[in-house]
Formats: C-alpha cells, sequence, structure tokens
C-alpha cells in the first residue's frame, strides 16, 4: 500500500513511528498510509524563512501569479486521476470531485490573472496619497508589503483540491512562503497536487506535511500566519496556543456556520425564483453530502406555505440515489469519515428531539452498490422547526451533514434578519426575492452577520452558481462563529498575508517609493 | 472628596464598596476616590444592545460625524480644566497636557469632517461591483455594515484624553454603542470628558465605567468589539477570554512596542535631518515622560559616530527641568503609578545590565517643587548597547518610561531593517535619511514590521510632528508583539467596528441597494 510522503526542505520524506490508514468511505477499503510522525519540521519551517522567503521575494507580483497559472494547468493536466482520487478518497460523487478539483483550478486561476493585473511589483498602495502637515510636502501613504514569516495552511477534509489551492492562491501571490496541512483522511488529493505543483515553484514555497500536525504549531514565530478552516473546537484550541499568543502570530478562522436561507413572501415556489430556492436547497444538502461549509442548513418560508415546500423537497430528495459515489446513478456518496459519520448521526438525534420529520427520517438509508454494513453513509433529512428562532439546537449547532430544517416565519425581512444573527455568525446566508424593498430591509439588517449575502431573484437565476460555492473574487469567511476570518475576495485575500504600514514623510519620497515621480 | 461616577444606564452611578484613590503622581496627594464595583453592567450592556443600537442605527454617517464635532467642540469649550486635570493626575507637563487633550479634539474633529464626508448613508461601499457570471447580470459588491454589538474600550492610563477620543471618534462614527473603561490611576480626565459629551449624545451612545473592570467582560456576546490599549500580559488575558472565545468576538490589540529610530548613514548631526533625528529622540524620552505607546525606545547610528551622538544628547537632556509639572520652569513630570515607577526602574536595571551608561546612570533623579520621598520621578536615560541586535534586554522588552538605548551599525538599510524587525513587531520606526534610495531599500524590508514607518529628511523637517504622534489620517497599531491592531488611518479605523460583506446577485439589484439606479 502506498505510503504518502510529506514535502519538506525540498525532498519527499515519509516520515515515521506509527501509521494511519486512509480508507474509501464508501466501502472502507484502504487506500494508503500515512506516518504519524518523524518530521523535521524546525528545518523545514527555517528551509520556508530563507529558501522560500528569498525566492518568493525575487518575484513580482506578475511573476508569481505567472507561477499559479502553472499550477492551474498542472491541474488540467491530471485532472482525470485527481477526480478518480476524490471519488476514492472523499466520498465524492463525479460531480462533487469536479467542484472541489476545477474550484481550485479556478481560483489558482483568478488569483493568476490578478497577479498580472497587479504587475511587475512587490509593493501595493492602499488608498490615495494624504496630506498630514501644513503644507503638501508633508504626506502619508498606506501601502501593502508581505508578512516575514511562513504561511501554514491548516485545510479541512471536505475540501482537499479547493482548500489547498484557495488559500496557496493567496499566500503565494502574496509572496509568503507556504506549509500546508491537509486533514489526514481524505488526504490523497493534496497530495498528488502538491506532488505536481511542487516542481513547479521555486525552492521552499510550498511545503506539505501530511498526518497529525504534531509539533506544527511549535515553531512559529513573530510574522508567521495560519490559516484554518475546521471546528471551532480546533479554532478555540488555535486561538488559546501558546506559540500564537506569544508572538503575535496572525491567525484566520474559518469555522463552524449555519447558514440560513429565506424565502420572500412574494415568491411563488413555481416561479423562477421559487425554482432557484428550491434547487439550491436539494444541491446545498445533497453535493458533498452535505459537507460545505457554505451549504444552507436552516431555511424560512412564509408561514402556511411549509407544505408545499415541504412537498417539493420530497418529491425532489426522493429520487436521489445514495451509495458507492463511483457508480454513474448514485447521485449522493457517503460522509467522508467514521468520525464524522456518527457526529452528522449524534446532531441529528439533536435536532430530532426538537423538530418533526418531514423527509428521511433520522438519516438511515441502504446505500446501493456497497458491500453490506460498510461505508459512512447518512439519507437526506428534512426537519421542521415550529419556532424556528428559539430552537436552539437548530441556531446553536452546525450538523455538517445532508441534513437541513424548515420553520416558518411571517415574511418580515427584519425577522428573517433576526434569524440569521440568530446563528451569532454565518459565511453565507441567502434570501430569494423579486421585491426589492423587502430585500433592501433584510440586507441592511443581515449584513453584519455574514460574510456573504446571496440575493436569489428571477433576473438572475439561469446564471447563479448558488450560495454554497465560493468565488475567489466574493469574500469568504464570516464574524462570530463562524471564526471571524477573511479569505478570497480578490485582492481582499492577500491582506491576510501582507502587512498595512502608512508611510509618513516628504511626499516626493513616499511617491517615488511606489515607482512616481 | 470627589467619589467619581460611572455613567451606565443613563444615568450617573457611584457604585459601591472597597475604593481606590486617585492621586497626583508628582506629590501624591489624594485627588478623587472610585468605587471597586457595585455597578449593574448587565443591564448596561442590554441598554447600549437597546436604545444605543436603535439610536444610532437611525443616524447616517453624517450625522455621527455632526455629533463628534460637537464633542470636539466640548473639548474646546472647557480645554483649560481639562489641561489642569491632566496634569494633576496624570503627571503631565502643560505641553504634555495639550499633547493628550487637544489631540483627542483634532481626532475626534477629522472624524467629524469623515463623515460629513461619506453623507447621508449608513452602508459604505468597499470597492467597485464585481461581474461574477457569464453576464453582467450576475454581480458582486462588497459593503461595509456596522456591527450588531456593543464596543467595549479598555484604554491605557497615558493617554485618558487622546484615548477616549481616538476609539470613541472611530466606534461612534460607524454606528456602535461604546462603553468606554479608562485606567483608574489617571481616570479624571476621562470622567470629566465624558461628563461633557453625554448630555450630547443620544441614549445609550456612550456609557463610562471607573474603576477596575470587574465584570465588564462577562457579558460581551457575538457581534461586540473590545479594543485594548495596554501591556501584552492583559493582552493575552483577553486573548484567551472565555467570552471572547466562544461568542467570537472581535478584538482589537494596541500593546508594547519596542519602536526604533535609525540614523541614515549619509546625515551630518548639524544637518536639518540630523537636527530632527535628535529633537525627536529628546522628544520621545522627554514628552509624556516616555510613556507614549510610539516613543523611540531603540537607536541605531553609523558606527563611529556614536559619540557625538552621545554627546549631543547629553547636551540637550542635561538642560531638561524634572519635577512637579505644575511648575513653568519642570519640562519632565514623574511617571503615572507607582507601579509604573516600579516596573520603569527595573526595566533600566535589566537593561543596565547589558549596556553602558550615556547619560542619567539608573535614572534616579531629584525632582524639583515637589515633598521631599514623594512623587514617581524617574529622570532621562541613555544607555549604549555594543551589539545592539543581539542586546535582548534592549529588544524584548518595554521600558515605558524616559529612557532610550543607542547601538551601532554599518549603515545598512538591510541590517536596519533588520533590527526594526528584531523588535518582534512595532506600531511605528522611523529613519533619517536624505539618499532615496538608502530609504526605499529599508522601507521595503521594515515595512512588514510596523504599522508606520516615519521618514525622517530634510524636505519635511520643519513641519514634522515626529515619529510619537499618531495622526487620525495615518493607520495606528503594528504587527506582532504590538498586538496586530489597527485603529485610526481614516475610514480604515472603522473597519474594526463594521462587517465586509459580499453581497450576491442581480447586479440592478446590487446597485440600487448602495443608493444607485
Amino acid at each position: 500500500m502506498q505510503l504518502l510522503a510529506s514535502y519538506l526542505s525540498g525532498s519527499w520524506s515519509q516520515g515515521s513511528g506509527a501509521r494511519t490508514t486512509l480508507v474509501n468511505p464508501a466501502t472502507e477499503a484502504p487506500l494508503a498510509e500515512v506516518a504519524n510522525g518523524g518530521h523535521d519540521l524546525e528545518s523545514a519551517y527555517r528551509y520556508a524563512r530563507t529558501a522560500g522567503t528569498l525566492e518568493l521575494g525575487n518575484l513580482t507580483f506578475a511573476q508569481r501569479g505567472a507561477l499559479l497559472a502553472s499550477l492551474a494547468k498542472a491541474i488540467h493536466g491530471a485532472r482525470e486521476e485527481l477526480l478518480a482520487l476524490a471519488v476514492a478518497n472523499g466520498g465524492n460523487t463525479r460531480g462533487d470531485a469536479k467542484f472541489d478539483i476545477d474550484g481550485g483550478a479556478m481560483t489558482l486561476s483568478y488569483y493568476a490573472d490578478l497577479g498580472a493585473k497587479l504587475g511587475a511589483t512587490s509593493v501595493l498602495a492602499d488608498g490615495e496619497p494624504i496630506q498630514v502637515g501644513r503644507t503638501a510636502r508633508m504626506g502619508g501613504q498606506h501601502v501593502w508589503t508581505r508578512r516575514r514569516g511562513v504561511a501554514v495552511h491548516i485545510n479541512a477534509f471536505n475540501f482537499p483540491g479547493w482548500g489547498l489551492c484557495e488559500k496557496l492562491g493567496c499566500s503565494l501571490l502574496a509572496g509568503m512562503p507556504t506549509i500546508s496541512k491537509p486533514a489526514t483522511a481524505t488526504a490523497l488529493v493534496t497530495h498528488r497536487m502538491v506532488e505536481l505543483f511542487a516542481p513547479l515553484l521555486p525552492p521552499g514555497a510550498l511545503q506539505l506535511l501530511v498526518g497529525p500536525a504534531g509539533a506544527l504549531l511549535e515553531h512559529l514565530g513573530p510574522g508567521d500566519v495560519v490559516a484554518f478552516t475546521g471546528s471551532s473546537g480546533t479554532a478555540s484550541m488555535l486561538r488559546t496556543h501558546s506559540k500564537i499568543l506569544d508572538h503575535g502570530v496572525r491567525l484566520n478562522v474559518e469555522a463552524d456556520s449555519l447558514n440560513a436561507a429565506i424565502l420572500g413572501p412574494d415568491v411563488d415556489l413555481t416561479s423562477e425564483t421559487g425554482g432557484l430556492f428550491l434547487a439550491d436547497v436539494v444541491r446545498d444538502m445533497t453535493q458533498k453530502t452535505g459537507q460545505k461549509c457554505t451549504a444552507i442548513r436552516r431555511v424560512l418560508v412564509p408561514a402556511g406555505r411549509e407544505s408545499d415546500v415541504f412537498e417539493a423537497l420530497r418529491d425532489r430528495l426522493g429520487g436521489i440515489a445514495v451509495g458507492d459515489p463511483s457508480r454513474e446513478d448514485v447521485r449522493m456518496g457517503p460522509v467522508a469519515t467514521a468520525q464524522q459519520h456518527e457526529a452528522v448521526l449524534a446532531g441529528i438525534a439533536r435536532l430530532a428531539a426538537a423538530t418533526e420529520e418531514v423527509f428521511g427520517g433520522t438519516g438511515q438509508v441502504t446505500p446501493v452498490g456497497v458491500p453490506a454494513g460498510k461505508g459512512f453513509f447518512v439519507g437526506p433529512v428534512v426537519r421542521a422547526a415550529e419556532d424556528p428562532m428559539w430552537c436552539e439546537p437548530l441556531n446553536d449547532h452546525e450538523v455538517f451533514g445532508p441534513v437541513t430544517t424548515v420553520g416558518p416565519y411571517d415574511g418580515d425581512a427584519e425577522f428573517a434578519a433576526e434569524f440569521v444573527a440568530r446563528g451569532h455568525g454565518c459565511l453565507v446566508s441567502s434570501a430569494y426575492s423579486d421585491d426589492r424593498d423587502w430585500v433592501a430591509s433584510f440586507v441592511t439588517a443581515a449584513a453584519p452577520w455574514a460574510g456573504r449575502l446571496y440575493l436569489g431573484s428571477s433576473k438572475m437565476a439561469a446564471q447563479s452558481p448558488g450560495p454554497g460555492t465560493a468565488l475567489p473574487s466574493l469574500l469568504h469567511g464570516g464574524p462570530g462563529r463562524a471564526g471571524g476570518g477573511q479569505e478570497l475576495g480578490g485582492e481582499r485575500g492577500l491582506e491576510l498575508y501582507m502587512q498595512r504600514t502608512a508611510l509618513e514623510g516628504d511626499a516626493s519620497v513616499l511617491k517615488s517609493l511606489l515607482g512616481g515621480g
């Protein structure tokens, strides 16, 4: 069986000691192993701080962008192989796998283009020159420069391809050497991508640690950045980690998110907007088996319309075959790990105690094409909450699987926003309405509680990617429970890896520093 | 003796229980008392969340700006009274007091003007519209909206006037109700300012807690913001506070900062640039008795030039009378508290073990106009470090008093930047040079380690405020040890109190949300 190696200090090393087995979550068949330790992480950090810092520092944004373009091309060149790995190791259908792999390549391409746009410089102006003295002679100018340190990426199990690429696109374009650590259980895609990327990048620009984090955080120092996607529990551990506290390490967190979807009071379910709403809810439940941090977990519909919504959801979900995702007739695969399987079932049980069944009971399912008793399967589950605002298990606990809960409201936009707020900070929430006044009221009140608000309407229904898709041009990250992080959003995504500095002095000197006069 | 009251839930309350006495740090004469507890903070938060949120939410930026202008005017109207309080309670000379009080009014005026500029809206666009679909129909637009919660300000003892105003200007303009807590020992100025401000502001917009924080953090919830200025130790306590962690409360920290000043190899001490350098070092040592978070702590001068610098510093410092700051002949007062006095003397002792004396020994001084044995006095101290880069007490510990250490370097700009970096993140550092190439090399390498870089040169010497002055138009806050915070910097200062959200949908709907089409 393949023993996955880490790529550290310029070479591949398999580590040592006890091993963890990666399996196919549909069949539980072993796929590969990783060693649980035995890596010289201190040297890896040193390599990043020396070779990586130097090599990336010698490049302009345009040159770094060209590197990212080569990574995107490498993904395209190995696309079928990567899709197959995602299906085998991630429990992904082919569609799910494309979402992860193509999404990763698309994000790299986006940042490649941004690099070209930023051009032959490595310092970014932030705003216009400012007069700070009595005359124009005494000026100020804010700039962004790359942080001098290591970017450490700790990624989640659900997007081994996209997660690697979306963080890497920003850190490399900003000019920070990066150490990426995928979740062990689904590391095959990340591992293969880094095999493809490594020969294309300068020494020290990208390193990979597969297996447990071990002492990964022990070598953090001033100037370093940690970007984490995962659970609130792990996030709390990171926030209180002594190295992060002692060295003022910058930490970006994308954590739990109880994303809401609101059906506006003006929308007929049979309209284009109504159809978009239903399609988005069903897609977010079933795509990646509901394992998207952006998926809709909580749904509000106008009181009196619940039964229509329930019927439409039952109708659409009833036709979805659950089973081995390598089969063409299967529309939804298993969740990624045994641990997730347990957690999702426990979450459903908690929800079930406070809600009514609409579809799928508590997630029991007989998967197709799978040896009896094998695989981490949960069927799609819709629950009904009578009083969604005060349903605690609904609003306080993210069930990271194919599960959603629907409840009624009186159609009031402020109430809908209050319901979004009840999630204590989301990555995204969505509203479906063609009533501009209603949308305006909703947006003003809901925006402080979400990193992104998706506004579904008839005019954009035909070309909408749905709320569950994080686009590189739009901010990804939400306040409060969602972690308070900010990734992507075009140039905004670079801010994590750069320092904003006010330059103060002779205005002509400041101008010349930015390549002017 | 006056018992200072807190302003909570719309009325003044004196609290209860044991009391702390505020003294004149020059004479140790008692000035006022505060109760150590007995406040209903839960109600205060509720009042902010209800009345304060509602009242400020009904205002546009322009209207909030007008409120800030009225606060600045109130300071001007009571200027002499406030200056006298700063002299009595802060150990400030009249010049120090003006720096604090006038600086506060100036910062409020700046944000008043910014409010007028932002105009009759309460939502700010962040960047331009983005096309995210196949056609221009499917768009994205980032916006800033005020966070829905309470802004809690925890201020440092050194700037009871400016500290209140610089945080308040941003939080009120952004639209967040605010609870401000000054350091107890020097609370008289803050207390009086809030007495002046309270009648001018809508209910719930501003509350004041004097005395110990007590349970102030226990009532934090999602959406709240804590802005802290103070020591790294307290900052660590805040970062790991369960309420802040559990609710994803946004925390901004301005903490210890080992700001450096670099004399460029091209600069003659007798030149305009050389004179600026000397004046800035001396001002930062003596203004506010060195108790500025932006003060120069570490100085690099070209090797072979140390003795000239030492002589010039001895000359300038020798003429500075230390004593009761209410006397016109006194140029430097005491430090603010007995605790600070002890800490500064201990810091000097630690420095002394690794450096040579240049001026002022270890800070012993006989103050003028003060009863024998009274007051928290330290004389100005200059130390010399042979190998400044590796002098640990110099680079790892902030001595918050009239103390600076000078060491040699070979004139290399990269080395100078490395020395800035050796502070592990500063609020500000400065370089004095008229050689543009040298300055460019320095800036590129040093910028990632400082929130502000002050570039002293002959062209701006006549109108420079010096590196120690935090201007409202320029970012205040530094990476790493300095806390990683971002305050001021014009509109940038509002970001802490607002949420950035990506809106995604029909481009014409997005445009109409921002008041267009």
